[in-house]
């Protein structure tokens, strides 16, 4: 089993590249809820929805996020009825959030609540929500303290960031089955996620970040940042925020505990060299996921760097 | 002011040629509720909505219900997702519900929400839901108690009717207002309703057909049936079962105990003479509400019935 940690946009580009090396049953997708807030109502649950819908091929991989070909008539409504309109909803994601929210009003946890929704879409891989208890990634900013996407969204990253914590994290448990696959997984990704605000509450979990320290599953992760800057968003500044140099030596710090090889990209070969020790190797590629061809390539590169013989089993058995 | 009791498409179409001759803070609306359920975990209101739409000037006139133009791709989604779909939601309309949704979850009345949204959408006359308690339409049909969205839209309302009642009714008080509307109207006007499940569920709560009875106002009611045919959908029916005869007839005992005039089609004129007594008159016109002209002048012609100057009035004063 291919255990996989993600979040955001670059966490849904990795997991699309993985579906195309690796069997869909052989996946298990452990993804950030931090970011899950309510909107208009429902429970929406963002990074939950993009590797949903980038199993089921309708991630849109234009916005990188929400359904392709989607409209927005329900949200153009919202909008001319007054309410808030800054977080965009389509009309076909709206579906996915309604049956949610009617599902954990009925009383189903959202890890269950995750698993109806790929069964119902035909998915074979398994999503796990980090945890089902409510834990919200909370930005203090100059102007006070605001949910991730508020910050993310609402405010298009322009707030200067102080700190970033993870309300609930310390009481939260791992979501029923998450221990176990990191345990029991042959290799452990990391995707080029934002190290802080999508895969720092995985992290934050209490239980989660042993369970890697002490997995015997070498752990890989794909760098989110290029030279000083993130590939997309706003991890350069959440990385300084948070006391990580906004480089590949700060993503290979924040994951230094359990971290056994960094992907990074061709134009930091250089301080790869640097980063590489006893604990922990790195490799350079080309890490930039413009087009399907790129996915692929990274994916297999990432899963090559912990066990060079897992691509061709998997072409062997496909 | 001129007060309205109505449900279903008839009372929309007959709401939209009123508004075509009252002046619209001139014009009270009383709406039917029994048809209120809950959908995809929503509260859905669909008499209120479609008095809302006509007075927004966006019900879909071909349809009859939900808004002009509006797409279907939230259904769309959750049919694929497994999810009921018989009761066709739009885009634009799901922002409604939504909407609606949200705000009696923060314990806001249906009186107050239906303002709300009304006032968002820049109405100038007044909706009234019926009541702010749940009340609901219970058809007892041959195969078994079902609910009226479930007899009228999922069965198509082919299920012969054995009977007809409103639950919760009893219990319930009518709506902030209702009472007072009805006590100072100028005029009572019953739309071409369903009188069982349009009009009758507006009558079970209590204190209502009362003020009725009691209004110094003339009260007029449009025939929803022609012949023995009810204009559209199951009024016919639904008389039937509660033992009123599909007719004129019918429709005038179902309103005897405060009826003045009775509006009825031409075709009717005849059996029109047989219905005046003191207590009630009858007058005949072309009912049938196809363009926009009829519904002008069959607006025209009730409140003449009633009240010869008013129309004059209202073109005055405008």
């Amino acid at each position: 089993m291919i255990v996989v940690l993600t979040g955001g946009t670059g966490g849904a580009k990795f997991v699309d590249g993985l579906q195309r090396v690796v069997p869909p049953e052989d996946l298990t997708i452990i993804v950030n809820t931090g970011d899950d807030h309510e909107w208009w109502g429902l429970y929406v649950s963002p990074d939950i929805d993009s590797i949903t819908y980038v199993l089921a091929g309708v991630l849109s991989s234009e916005r990188g996020w929400g359904v392709r070909g989607d409209t927005f008539h329900c949200l153009e409504t919202m909008k001319q009825l007054g309410e808030p309109a800054w977080f965009s909803v389509g009309d076909r994601d709206l579906a996915v959030h309604l049956l949610r929210s009617k599902l954990l009003a009925e009383g189903i946890t959202p890890s269950e609540a995750t698993r109806i929704i790929a069964n119902r879409l035909g998915l074979r891989s398994r999503i796990l929500p980090m945890t089902n208890q409510r834990v919200e990634t909370r930005i203090e900013t100059s102007k006070g303290e605001i949910s991730f996407e508020e910050y993310f969204v609402q405010c298009r990253h322009q707030d200067p960031v102080i700190a970033v914590r993870f309300a609930g994290a310390d009481e939260a448990k791992p979501a029923p089955g998450v221990i176990e696959a990191i345990e029991s997984a042959k290799a452990v990704l990391i995707a080029p996620s934002n190290p802080i605000t999508s895969i720092g509450p995985i992290l934050a979990i209490p239980g989660i970040h042993d369970a890697l320290r002490e997995s015997s599953a070498p752990v890989v992760a794909v760098s989110p940042i290029i030279g000083k800057a993130a590939i997309s968003g706003p991890a350069a500044a959440l990385m300084q925020a948070q006391g990580f140099e906004s480089s590949i030596a700060g993503v290979a710090a924040a994951y230094q505990d359990f971290l056994d090889v960094l992907i990074v990209d061709d134009s930091d070969s250089e301080s790869a060299k640097a980063l590489k020790s006893e604990r922990m190797d790195a490799c350079s590629t080309n890490i930039l996921m413009r087009t399907p061809e790129d996915k692929t390539r990274i994916a297999r590169t990432t899963l090559r760097a912990i066990a060079p013989r897992i691509v061709e089993e998997f072409q062997e058995a496909g």
